[in-house]
């Protein structure tokens, strides 16, 4: 069976991991937790970052650092992972869901405006797949506004709009390092802050809501409660395993970036006329491989094609569920049809895309597929 | 230098690690976590137990589980760590505080019933040090109002009530298993759920609001959003680590006990008469060993000690700061004084305790104690 996903270490993991284990210096804030820090802000200039335990974990920080109340309006897209608005549901906001775009599953801008309102407190926008959204027409809307955007950037490591890397757009973005994602730590997520004056609180409400990291930095005789606050570091266990694929990011990324040309070249003929669409990159993002998928015809097709391919023992997955249709939040709406997320929810089909597999994999599945669609 | 604390790593945490990271699967819940949950049902007859990223995070589980709403309140003692209460104060909770009693720093029983009012949701205990408060009272007045009871015994691994492994009296109990303390994993928790009816939703919450447990039990076709929640499961990295841990526990805990005697019998004579106090043991408590302290005559005595102890290379520390003091929470106050906790505060002393302390270091710095005092 050609699995889904299989997660890739290339050993420089444990390595940092045993020196970290051989310090003894295990929880947050260690020798590793810095070094990822210095690598991102060095790689993509980024103001100020911290590790936290999930990309779940990041976006919460950030709607405590945006002050989030009850009854504070969020703009997001419903077809997003459940984090991407959980963070901000947990500080009492109502979400006020966008459709995606026709072509793909970003956050249509057409839509933000019109959902709008006095009460919005952030936009936050998802890269999909690591492909950006369309940021500047975001950006013009909420800067006319005045209104802070967070960018979801989960998927979007080492990706570009434009000449800036993503997540260094909004006020803040977020990034996951969850098994699923290129760059792996099991779990673990980044936390980037791109308005300094959010730098000292983040630091706050990273350790308990207490001046601990100013404590440690010996600014202060003893440190105590300041704010509300969680535990959002991980352990440099965590952190040493991180660093070891930053060492091999390019690599690694380069590897994928081949498999997902072999993909689009292997399928861009055979998908014509069928009803299927490949993924539609735009000329202001770069792909930073996260994920190969097609728009099926049908959630019928779809159905059909995933058990084909298990047949033929390829394991291929769809994806989100429209938010705004969840059973959590399906009573809670209000708002118009979102046809393009519920046409994503039923008809997007992700296929195998990680390091170890070969071009002899990927032409196998294009050739299944292609038997499906003959 | 003697430092006040030094992790100890056996050395089959990174065995266990290696194998994770062979496998690949270092995302949440892998086989590691099963073997730490299984370990903590097994050995202390918990019904069910959820690792999580921190002791907080099991906190706020806890105070998500119970559904504290802006307004509430919950009752917790004010020598704590914040995270004790910051877990409530982030649902909306108002704290109530209570003082410690008076011979040691566990919450005061006969401080609780007066802040009970119709608001209150939770009652949250501390057993400091590792040593049970006096759980039959606090359950008496609990159950008398109908109150919840969460046990936070981040400190207390390993340790009983009478026969009553600490953790499963409650409603809840919440471990830690942060770097300071006596079973480690860097940063890790770990949330006890005594009631049968928390469990299904606490798996919920855990998986960011979703049923994607149910989902890997193949109970359902797909997982979606039906609760908020957020990532409170770690890495299987960390859950490996933590085995590691778990697989020597009882050299750990023997060791300890060793030199927490040690300093107890050296001590006992030396502080008759210098109005220095030792710890307090109650009858119905076991002894971890977490933490070897001393009570100071005076905030003075616990500087100069400090100070003289440093000039002599060893270090110690004070601990809590009482919260409802604190910056972030003084100006909200508005309960009577609370001289015992103000006196932990003030005149804890907390000595230098882990496995690799020998009984040479222990002895040397008793003996340091002693010139100090005569
Ligand atoms: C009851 C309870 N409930 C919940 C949790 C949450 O657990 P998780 O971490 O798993 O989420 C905890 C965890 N607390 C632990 C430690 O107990 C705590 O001591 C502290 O440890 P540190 O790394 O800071 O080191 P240290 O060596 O304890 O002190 C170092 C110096 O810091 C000064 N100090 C100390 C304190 C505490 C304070 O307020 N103010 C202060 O000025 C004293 C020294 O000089 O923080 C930890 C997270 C808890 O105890
Ligand atoms: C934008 C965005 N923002 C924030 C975060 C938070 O990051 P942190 O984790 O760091 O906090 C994320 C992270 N999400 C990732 C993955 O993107 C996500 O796919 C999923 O991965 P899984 O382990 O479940 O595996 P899978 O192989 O993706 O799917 C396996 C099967 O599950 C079915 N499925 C899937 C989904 C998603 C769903 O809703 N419903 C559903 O029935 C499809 C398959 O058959 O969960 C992850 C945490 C994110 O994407």
């Amino acid at each position: 069976m050609i699995p889904f996903n299989k997660p890739y270490l290339q050993g420089c993991e444990l390595v940092n991991i045993a020196e970290v284990i051989t310090t003894g210096k295990i929880s947050g804030d260690g020798v590793y937790t810095k070094k990822c820090h210095t690598f991102f802000e060095q790689k993509y200039g980024f103001k100020k970052v911290l590790l936290t335990t999930s990309c779940t974990d990041a976006l919460e920080m950030a709607a405590i650092l945006l002050d989030i109340q009850p009854g504070d309006e969020v703009i997001a897209p419903s077809y997003t992972f459940v984090s991407t608005v959980n963070a901000f549901v947990l500080r009492g906001a109502k979400i006020k869901f966008a459709d995606s775009c026709r072509s793909n599953p970003n956050i249509d801008p057409e839509q933000i405006e019109n959902l709008i309102s006095l009460r919005t407190k952030a936009i936050v926008v998802v890269h999909y797949a690591g492909v950006a959204c369309d940021m500047d027409r975001i950006m013009d809307i909420a800067n006319k506004f005045n209104i802070p955007v967070v960018e979801d950037a989960a998927q979007a490591v080492d990706s570009y709009y434009k000449d800036k890397p993503l997540g260094s757009i909004g006020t803040f973005g977020t990034f996951s390092f969850h098994e699923t994602k290129n760059i792996i730590a099991g779990e673990g997520g980044l936390l980037v802050i791109n308005d300094d004056k959010f730098a000292h609180r983040a630091e706050i409400i990273r350790e308990k809501g207490t001046n601990r990291t100013s404590f440690y930095r010996g600014e202060v005789a003893k440190y105590g409660w300041v704010d509300i606050g969680s535990s959002f570091l991980p352990s440099d266990i965590i952190a040493a395993c991180l660093y070891g694929q930053l060492q091999n990011m390019d690599d690694i990324q380069n590897k994928r970036k081949e498999l997902w040309n072999r993909y689009f070249n292997n399928l861009k003929n055979l998908t014509t006329n069928n009803g299927i669409a490949l993924p539609n990159l735009s000329e202001f993002s770069t792909n930073n491989a996260h994920m190969f998928y097609l728009i099926c015809e049908s959630l019928e097709q779809r159905t059909s094609i995933i058990s084909y391919l298990k047949d033929n023992d390829i394991s291929s997955v769809f994806h989100y569920l429209s938010l705004h249709s969840s059973e959590f939040y399906l009573e809670e709406y209000e708002g118009a049809e979102l046809s393009n997320a519920d046409k994503f929810t039923d008809r997007l089909l992700r296929l195998p895309l990680y390091y170890e597999l070969s071009f002899t994999d990927v032409d196998y599945i294009c050739q299944v597929i292609g038997s499906f669609l003959s």
